[in-house]
């Protein structure tokens, strides 16, 4: 089988991977698909949100855990992913598991990915085949069986994944160390594959733990996308997920916050493997679920306007205007239980050093918090948000997807619907204000990748 | 009352406060004290070690809980040290507390403290109050009563606590911030005292779970040194601390461990308030708990040879006859129960800089890892080491407190008994291979704390 797993933040901003959009909704066309979004909740506490669009006769199923890294326990980094691995396994119902193969067999594919707070599993099929999805994943939310054995094989998988997508690249492991210098209290600084060598001593009565606790109906949300009805999805839930008892007692998502930095921090990375020198400066921010209202909207917007694209300001003035550096750009992770970051990054141009692209980015925050941004800037990123919005539409999981997050997070079905209202009701000076608050030196951390021995101090 | 509770490792090392050695032993004439050191265990689980020295007729009486900031719940950051205030109210056979007054009435002293590791209380009384104390300490590890009201008022007098002594302290914010980057994975990266926010946040409750799981005889190591018999002690332990049950399940200490590494990382203050700028750097290393055999034993005395005292290296170079700096020195805190840190620190003269500083420390690294010490420096801290042990001998209380320590953090009355058997074995190659492995860049923060404007890269 073959299973997506999300990287960290702080590796996805330095590799330029963040897009500043991270709730969708729609316009006119897109709003029709939005209104007809509905949710329902069975007697067991299980969330299901139907996203109803019959332009093909697909669907998409997913469910998703209120179960990420930062709910783990202390010293068992690496578990809730361990156990995504794990729920490939077979059940009391299908000791040889096989629900990947059955997927393949009907032509669907299928994935599951462990995000710092949450868990998902999803499926794409045939219409016909939802009933089939429900029935599977409804099992192995309450029948999983796994062998010592297994977890013995399994680990090793967990372990080579994290070997090859961090011990192997460098800026994943400067990522790794910029997160944990960023984030003090919350576990968002603790790496979602793990750290070795905790994962290496995670045992199968670790992952059992975890599964008892969590994967119940009354901590998770069902979001069924595509060609079916509200009333076919409620009829196929009940008679799967409905038959499944609620938790002893429904976990309650923990939520650390984060002290005020008093510092900035630079963390440095040289490597012989790396080939471009990255200067990246991440700023504690806060994410949709911790900001003041509006402020997440115009953190979205402020990422749009200095470095989305190749017509923000960063990519116009450093890359395209004086040539000083190969790429630059910004970005905003919003979707978050706790804290998040707002990042910027360059990479410099021949000769040019990272002090210098330091002292490039240094100049257009100076230039930001002191002429702020314009009218013009403000109207250009909302029509970019708006137009990446309805490009969204097209893609019914992909809609279900920012669905289910927003639920998972503890969000409503109406803060998606409304999210477009909000980011055009966001003005010049909430931008300017996000700016001059989070644009702090003291809330940042500048991570430095190198190809070549760096000095600490 | 008057209550001492120690500040966090970083800042102790920041201010210069740490001390190479910490684990006291004996020569010829203090042996004899050590060997006198008894141990016994009552029924209920309660460890205790009786000091006998009938040199004066005092004792001193500590009780040591192995509970410290590091097995706070996550979001509870102080409330093992809120505890530790909490404890001296009343209980339900002394409503109104006056523990500490009735130990001053008769000419005694008491007092508290909260480490990472553990929590202990001590008083030091004329011999015939010994029983008085145990009847005391026994009846507030039971029966402590705690009011809405006294948490309301104590929780105001640790943040104030907290604001004096961090917030109003550059150097302490910034030791804060050096150790949240230093232990990325275990909780020595939070302070002790607490951050701001969550203290706000501790209740009643809080306390009274860390209090019922912790507080047990069976989760305690009882110290009684000065002038006094093992009978004697086990006879009035038994008739107090004996008639308390064991907890329902002693608590697992918690270990976490730190990965390995991988990038140097930089935090700076500048402040107004700073009126020496400092430069430190600081290593994770680990403790006499996680080290290999014999490796904090050279540890410490690396300590010594680099960095304790005015013939120190550091000193005799960069104070003594180069004039470049007011003030360096080295140190290392071996007593943890998890990983812990060495630190190198230096204070530049007139006009040098921080990075002149940097410069200086890095060339004495240099020279250090290309040479190695000498024969006659390490015989030089040997006797350094055992001198200031002996010293220690004079007063049975710190022997006591030495005792205690070990035993709440898991070691043995042997491991203190042979410590210096085991530093006298350290050979120069034992130090040499510590600091090759150990102030390796990659493990390193960098503090920088000056009074201007600093560049955060």
């Amino acid at each position: 089988m073959t299973k997506l797993t999300r990287v960290p933040a702080a590796m996805a901003v330095v590799a330029g991977l963040t897009a500043g959009t991270s709730l969708a909704a729609g316009d006119a066309l897109a709003q029709s698909i939005h209104e007809r979004v509905s949710q329902f909740t069975l007697d067991n506490g299980l969330q299901v949100v139907v996203v109803p669009d019959n332009r093909a006769p697909v669907v998409t199923h997913m469910i998703w855990y209120r179960i990420g890294s930062v709910d783990e326990p202390p010293g068992k980094s690496g578990i809730a992913h361990f156990l995504e691995h794990l729920m490939f396994k077979g059940t009391t119902t299908h000791p040889e598991g096989g629900f990947s193969e059955r997927v393949a067999d009907i032509g669907g594919n299928d994935n599951a990915f462990t995000t710092a707070d949450a868990t998902a599993y999803h499926q794409t099929v045939a219409r016909q085949h939802l009933g089939l999805m429900m029935e599977f994943e409804a099992d192995r939310m309450r029948n999983l069986v796994i062998s010592e054995d297994e977890v013995r094989t399994e680990r090793e998988v967990i372990l080579e994944e994290r070997r090859s997508r961090i011990d192997n690249e460098p800026a994943a492991q400067l990522g790794e160390a910029v997160a944990a210098a960023l984030f003090q209290n919350s576990r968002y600084g603790i790496p979602i594959i793990g750290w070795e060598h905790e994962m290496a001593g995670l045992t199968r009565q670790d992952a059992l733990d975890l599964y008892d606790r969590y994967y119940t109906p009354d901590n998770a949300v069902l979001v069924v996308a595509g060609d079916v009805t509200e009333d076919e999805v409620r009829e196929l839930a009940e008679a799967t997920y409905g038959q499944i008892p609620a938790g002893a007692e429904t976990p309650e998502p923990l939520v650390l916050t984060e002290p005020p930095p008093l510092t900035p921090r630079v963390v440095s990375l040289a490597d012989e493997r790396v080939r471009q020198p990255t200067l990246s400066r991440h700023y504690l921010a806060p994410s949709y679920a911790t900001a003041e209202p509006g402020e997440a909207e115009a953190l979205d917007l402020l990422a749009d306007i200095l470095g989305s694209g190749t017509t923000s300001r960063l990519y116009t003035n450093l890359v395209v205007d004086s040539g000083k550096a190969v790429s630059s750009g910004a970005g905003y992770r919003g979707m978050r239980r706790g804290d998040s970051s707002f990042v910027l990054w360059g990479v410099p141009r021949g000769d040019r050093t990272l002090d210098d692209v330091a002292a490039d980015l240094d100049a257009e925050i100076a230039t930001l918090l002191a002429d702020g941004v314009t009218e013009e800037e403000l109207e250009r990123a909302k029509r970019r948000v708006r137009a990446s919005t309805i490009y969204a539409e097209d893609d019914s999981s992909r809609i279900g997807r920012t669905y289910g997050m927003a639920l998972v997070l503890g969000r409503s079905i109406d803060d998606v619907r409304e999210w477009l209202d909000r980011i055009e009701a966001v003005t010049v000076e909430d931008v300017n204000a996000v700016a001059r608050t989070y644009l702090d030196p003291r809330r940042s951390v500048t991570g430095r990748l190198t190809g070549v021995d760096g000095k600490a101090s």
